[in-house]
C-alpha cells in the first residue's frame, strides 16, 4: 500500500462517519472511487444499512468506475440480500480494476469471500491494515467480535476531578462548547444511559439539541434494579450488555456510581473528558470505587488518543488498550 | 516597538530564567546586546544578585557594545550601590544606543529613575509591555507588589482526580518523566511546602535529585501548627506567608488539605497539574474543602496556560485570573 492509498483510505474512513449511527444494523463504510488521481465517485452506508457504501460511489461514478481504484474501509459484502446484489458483484460489473480495503469483514456470510470473489473476477486486491477504517468501525467490530457495543464514557470534570459541588450543584462544570460537542457525541451513538440516581435527581433529557440534528436523539437507558419509566429502557447489571441488542455505540453519561459500575466491569472502550478550568476542592468524584485494589493496576489500561479545547475547557480522549 | 524588538526581548527572558532562583533577592533579569541584527553580548543576573545582567552583557561584548541596542527584561536599575556602580550609568559609559525595557521597576530605588537616567544620556528607550518579560519576574514583582512570593501548586493526579488509592497508596501515579520535571520545577523555586500529614506519613526529602542540580535543593518548609523538624522551617497559616521572608518562589507539593489552605486562602498563582492516563476511582481527591459556595464562584478564576506531554502523562499549567 502506498502513501497514496492510505490518504484515499483515510478519506474513505471520513465519509463513513456520515453513516454513523443510522446505518444500523449495518456498519457504517465509506467508499471513494478514484482514476487518475482523481475523485470519480463517494459513498457511504445509508440509514437503515442500504445502500452500501459501494453502491453509492458506483451510482455517483456512472460509466467513470471503469478501471478506477476502489477505496472501502471494510471488505465488500460477498452476501446476496433480498435488498439488491452483494458489493462484490458490483465492483466487477462496473469494471472497478483495483480494490483497497481497510478492514476484513468478521460477518461469516463475507469473511473473506468478497476479497475472494473481487479476486476471481482479475480485480487486485490490497487487504490493508488501516487504523482509521478500523476505528471508524469500532461499534460494529465490537458487536461482530464481543457481541456487545463499544462503549463510551463521558466526564465533565473540575481539575480537581469533581462533577460537583459538595451540595450536588452540577450546572455547569463545562461552557457552552463543550455541552455543545457533548450533544454532537450523543447523535453519534445509538444509545444513551445514566444511572437510576440521575434520572431521578436530574430528569435529564439526553437529547440531542442541535440544530438540524434533532431526530438523531440516542435511545434512552437507565441503569436501574426498578422499572424504567415510558420512554426509557433498563439496564440491569452493566457486566451484562446483552439487553442492548441492536446498539453498536453506547454513550455513558453517568453518575459516579453508573461510570464506576461499567469500568468495574472494564466494559468502557473509551473516555471521553471534557475538564473545566475551574477548582471546586471537596466536591462530588466524578467516579466512585471500582474496586482497584493495588495502584500498579491502574497503569497500562489507558492511553492518551486526543486532545482539542472547546472554548475554555479541555476534551481529552482515552482510549482502553486490550 | 517592532516584532524584532520584541524577539530579542523574549530571547532576553530566557537568558533571565537561568538567574532563577539563585539570583535572590535580586530580581533574575536577562539581557541581549544586538548590534546591525547581530548579538554582541548576552548577560543574567549572578548568583546572590550581582553581576546584574546589564554588567555581564556589557563586559561581554567590550566595545562592540557602543552603538548597540539593549534588550533588558527590566528596567536597569538607577542606585549605586557599594557592590557596583549603577546599570543605567553603565549603559550610558558603554555608548549603548537605544535600550528596550521589557516592565518598569517596582523598586522605589528606581522606579522610572533608571528609564530617566537613560534618556538625560541621550539614549532612545523603549518601555514595553512584555510579558514573557513579566513572567520571567513573577516572583520578583509579586514580592514587590504584595510582599509575598509567588505560589506554584503542584498536584500528580489521575484522570479522576486521585492522588491516591482509598488505601493511601500513592507511589507512583505519574511516570518517571513527569517525576523529573517536578524535580527540575523545585530547582527553580527558593522554597518548598509540604504539609505536616505529609511529612509525617511520606518524610519526604523533597530534594532536587538530577544530575548537576542537587546543590539547587530549596529551603524547605511544612505547614504545620508544631515545631519544625531539624533542617525545616514552619509555616504556621497560609493566610500569611511573611515568614517566606526572602523567597521569591514558593513550591507547595501536598497533599490534599494543604492544597486547600493555600487555595482557600487565595495564595496560589499558578497550578502545575501532572495528570496520568490512569483510572483510581474512589480514591483521595487531590485537593481538600477550599470553602467554595456555589459553582460560580470557581469560574473565572483559572485560565489556562501551557501544556506537554511528558511520557504518558499530560502537564497542564493554569495561571490565577487577578
Amino acid at each position: 500500500m502506498t502513501d497514496s492509498d492510505r490518504r484515499w483510505l483515510n478519506a474513505a474512513a471520513l465519509l463513513a462517519e456520515r453513516g454513523r449511527p443510522l446505518s444500523r444494523p449495518n456498519p457504517a463504510v465509506g467508499c471513494v472511487l478514484v482514476k487518475d488521481g482523481r475523485v470519480v465517485g463517494r459513498g457511504w452506508t445509508q440509514p437503515g444499512g442500504r445502500p452500501h457504501a459501494e453502491a453509492m460511489a458506483l451510482a455517483a461514478a456512472g460509466a467513470a468506475a471503469r478501471g478506477a481504484s476502489a477505496y472501502v474501509t471494510l471488505e465488500p459484502c460477498a452476501h446476496q440480500s433480498e435488498r439488491g446484489p452483494c458489493c462484490a458483484r458490483l465492483l466487477r460489473e462496473a469494471g472497478v480494476a483495483r480494490v483497497v480495503v481497510g478492514c476484513g469483514d468478521p460477518d461469516p456470510r463475507t469473511a473473506g469471500d468478497g476479497v475472494a470473489m473481487l479476486r476471481e473476477a482479475g480485480i487486485a486486491v490490497v487487504e490493508a491494515e488501516c487504523a482509521a477504517s478500523r476505528a471508524s468501525l469500532a461499534g460494529y467490530l465490537m458487536r461482530a467480535e464481543s457481541g456487545r457495543p463499544f462503549v463510551t464514557l463521558k466526564l465533565a470534570l473540575s481539575i480537581d476531578g469533581c462533577i460537583a459541588t459538595a451540595s450536588g450543584e452540577s450546572q455547569w462544570i463545562t461552557g457552552a462548547e463543550a455541552r455543545a460537542h457533548t450533544h454532537l457525541e450523543r447523535a453519534r451513538h445509538d444509545a444513551i444511559l445514566v444511572g437510576g440516581g440521575t434520572l431521578r435527581t436530574d430528569r435529564p433529557r439526553l437529547d440531542v439539541r442541535l440544530p438540524g440534528l434533532g431526530t438523531r436523539s440516542p435511545e434512552r437507558w437507565v441503569l436501574s434494579r426498578s422499572p424504567a419509566p415510558d420512554g426509557w429502557h433498563r439496564l440491569s447489571d452493566p457486566a451484562d450488555l446483552s439487553p442492548l441488542a441492536s446498539a453498536q455505540y453506547l454513550f455513558v453519561e453517568g453518575g459516579a456510581q453508573t461510570a464506576a459500575a461499567f469500568l468495574a466491569a472494564d466494559h468502557v472502550d473509551r473516555l471521553l473528558v471534557y475538564c473545566a478550568p475551574i477548582v471546586i476542592g471537596g466536591g462530588r468524584p466524578g467516579i466512585a470505587d471500582i474496586g482497584l485494589g493495588a495502584l500498579a493496576g491502574a497503569h497500562g489500561r489507558w492511553k492518551f488518543a486526543d486532545r482539542r479545547m472547546l472554548g475554555a475547557d479541555t476534551l481529552e480522549v482515552y482510549a482502553r488498550t486490550r
